[in-house]
Order: structure tokens, then sequence, then C-alpha cells
């Protein structure tokens, strides 16, 4: 396939890294330096976003706050190609199709990788191997445009599931947005608690506050973006930390027992 | 220095490992089949807890529940040895030894290491290196049985840091048993969000559950025996969450990034 990407950050370059053996790819990046970085990586490259087109499928792997006018430029003019977006947060997509009935195909394509670094310097294909890859249709998508998703995906290393918008925003509130405030906030308390934080943080602290590391704009969308979510996802966390503690408090051994052996047979299946 | 290890599970076995080249060490374990890994590992075994003595100084580095009794075996015969203990809540111990005025001197040498795994099988004495390690006086410690505490962990590799046993179990209750409570509480709340949670799982989840994976008896321990300092320490968290929520809630994203400093900052004197 014809594959453009725009935006060569972490996720888009590393897409592009992924991707160029076995599509016809070109990238594109609104920094000068971040396209000549690509290129020097095999990546072709061109100096305008509306360059990536004609083409199959464009992906919009821009931060967040870009994604909506980078779909604004490419829809009018997408021809045939489908629109696939990085997105964490997909009701504001979701928004700009219904409002935008007559332009591209837009797909969302969500891959659940990350690391506390950005850049282009930090992507590597291997990012997205055997990576979670949520394909979310929208309201202006068919099966044939969801079928090219998939098959990106796929391509990229990634393994698939389909989900709505409203399921995608509902679920990443608690598995990514969660994380990071609890991380935020634990780091928080840490610092709060002893001038010698290092000394009494061991391995357990460190890995539970490296989400507190996200780079700020990405982790203000993640919260901002999806609030209406975030806080459901809150005040239901809320309540099992408030089953745990009342247990605590009442030295209640076995149900704090059944909250730990719950909790294990979660994250057991995360394999 | 003559040392005895009591207990050679995961971090009895990584000190038993770190020390037995450069000391005179001797190990113990209740569990036949322990003692005889651990001799397949050059580690010298005795097959009662009372003939680790005489000694200069013995590690009591049994599970949280089986430390008093083994003070309280091994006080009384002691003689000069400094007996140490790697418990990670000193108020049972400190509770202890005002009990028991004329037993041994005691000092508390908590390593700030652990892993999801336990036993002698996970034993390694790098486990330790670098380690932060918390020594902690209790009523019947001097200045030379705590002396020998912080020789012994910078032998083992780690780094001293000297504490009260208040102090330790106030901050340990946040960096310790804050994060084992949240990785819990947020494992229940993705399996309740969806049941294809290793799809929307990203390495942020994985690594925000992780402790969810901690052996129930360790993490039942680190909550039930230091309730009251766990209590507070998840007061203080939800004060630091409700804020956090406060700002999303109301798009207040000067507030949101605010937090978000704070906590990137918090994170970053982990270095």
């Amino acid at each position: 396939m014809r594959i453009g990407v725009a935006g060569l950050g972490l996720i888009g370059g590393s897409l592009a890294l992924a991707l160029h053996g076995t599509h016809d790819l070109t990238g594109f990046d609104v920094d000068r330096a971040t396209r000549d970085a690509a290129r020097a990586r095999g990546i072709r490259t061109v100096d305008a976003l509306e360059a990536l087109l004609p083409a199959d499928a464009v992906v919009v792997a821009t931060p967040l706050r870009a994604v909506l006018p980078t779909l604004a430029a490419l829809a009018p003019r997408a021809g045939g190609a489908v629109v696939l977006d990085v997105s964490s947060v997909r009701t504001p997509v979701e928004g700009f199709v219904r409002e935008h009935p007559d332009g591209a195909r837009v797909v969302g394509m969500h891959p659940m990788a990350g690391r506390s670094a950005s850049g282009f310097g930090m992507a590597d294909a291997r990012l997205l191997a055997g990576r979670s890859f949520l394909v979310v249709p929208t309201a202006s998508s068919d099966s044939e445009a969801v079928r090219v998703a998939g098959c990106i995906a796929r391509d990229a290393g990634g393994v698939v599931t389909v989900c709505s918008a409203a399921e995608h925003d509902r679920i990443v509130a608690v598995t990514s947005a969660l994380p990071l405030a609890l991380a935020a906030a634990l780091a928080i308390a840490g610092a709060d608690a002893t001038a010698q934080l290092a000394a009494f943080a061991g391995p357990g602290f460190r890995d539970a506050t490296r989400l507190a590391d996200t780079p700020p704009d990405l982790a203000e969308s993640l919260l901002a973006a999806n609030a209406g979510n975030v806080v459901a996802a809150l005040a239901r966390l809320r309540a099992v930390l408030d089953e745990l503690e009342r247990a605590v408090a009442e030295r209640d051994a076995p149900a704090v027992r059944a909250t730990l052996e719950r909790a294990a047979s979660a994250r057991a299946l995360l394999g």
C-alpha cells in the first residue's frame, strides 16, 4: 500500500520504521530536523502534509492537540485514502467526523505502547511488536477502511482489537489515565512524606511512580481530553480503595486478603 | 565477623550470598530443602536456629509473622551477638524489645529491595547491590550495635540510612504499602472495566499493577502490621487525588498542569 505518516514522533516514527520495508511509505513532520533524522534512517519524507497524498492510507500521529487540525487539512483532499489516527482519546475525533460528514473515511488506530520518552530519536519498530492496537471505527468509516486499519496495525507488529469510540474512551480512562493520575499522586505523597525519598523508595515505588515522568503535554491530554470518563474512573477506583482502607482500619484480615486475592486474579489476566 | 542468617528466602538468601565471601557466614532455614539449596550454592548451614550462636551478629530474615518468635528464641542466648532483623514494619519489633529489656541488642536492617517472586530459588547477591538499607535502632541497641548493622548492610552492597522506628513505619506506609494498595485497586478497577483487560493494558498499566502480584502473606503484612500509618497514608493520597480530580472535572488546565509538574519534580528526586 501507499502509506503516509504525518507526525514522526515516538509513535509515528516507530510506525514508519516498522512499515517502510513492506509498504510504499512516506513520512512528514512539521519539524525539519525530525524529517532529516527520519531520512537518515531510511524513511522517504516530504516537506508538506498535503504531499502525503495521493495514498491508500495516511496515519495521523501528531500530538493530540494537532490531530483535529491535521484531519481538517487532509480530509477534503483525501480522495480514496483512508485516514487513520493514533489519538489516545476518541470522542473528539468522533465529533469532528460527525461535523464533517463529507470528508474522508477516518478510523482510529491506537497502539497501546508508550514510553516516558518521546520524539523520533526514541522511535523503534520493536516498540510496537506484539502490542495491542485498538481499532476504532467512526461515523465515516466503512468495513473496507476498518480492514485497512487492521492490516496496517498487524503489519506494524500489532495485535488488533476493534471497539467503539465510547468503549475505548471509557476503558482507557481506567487503563491509561488512572495509572497516570495514581503515579502522580503517589509521587507527590512520597515527596511530602520525607525529604529522603530516594532512601525510602524501593523498586515497587519506582515502578509505581514511573508514569509521573510522562511528557506533560501527553499527560494533560490523557486527563483533560477524556475528563468525564477520567472522573468516573477515579470514582470507581476510590470505591475499591475505600473498601480496602476500611478493611485495614478495622483489622479485618479476611477482607484484606480477599481484596488482595481479587487483585492478583485481575493482574493475572495480563499473562 | 561471624554472621548467622535465620530464614533463607529471597532477602535472607540474597544477604547470605552477598556476605559469605567476606564473612564467616552460617545460614538456617526451617525448611530442609531450602537448607540443601543454600548448601548447593556454597552457604554453610546448620539444622537448628540456636546453632547460629555464638556469633557476632544474627540476621533474622524470616517472614514477618515469624520475626517475633525468632527474636524470642534468639535473644536469651544471644550473648554478645547483635540481632538484626529485616522486618518491613518496625513498631512490633520495638514493642517486643521494650517488653524484653534484658534481651539482646536488636537493630532493624530493612533493605528496600524486593521482587514479586520469593524464596531462595530467586535469591541473588545482586538483588541488594546499590539498594537503600534502612537501619533502625531500638530501645535495646547501642552505638556499637548500630555500627555493626551499618557495616553488614554496606558489605551486602547497600547504602545506609538511619531512622527511628516511628519515622520508618510512617514513611514506608507511603513508599511500600501505598504502591501495593494502589496496584491492587487499579488491577481490580481494570478487570471491572473490561473483559478484555489485556487488550487495553499498555506498558503503563502493567507497570502500575505489578505489585498486585506481591506474595499474599507479604502484602497482607505490609498493610495489616502497619495499619494506622497505612490508613493515614491513604488519607494523604486521597487528598492529592481529590485535588487532581477537581481540576480535571472543572477543566482547570493550569491546576492539572501544576499537579503533573509537582509530580514530575517529586519523581525526579529518585534520580
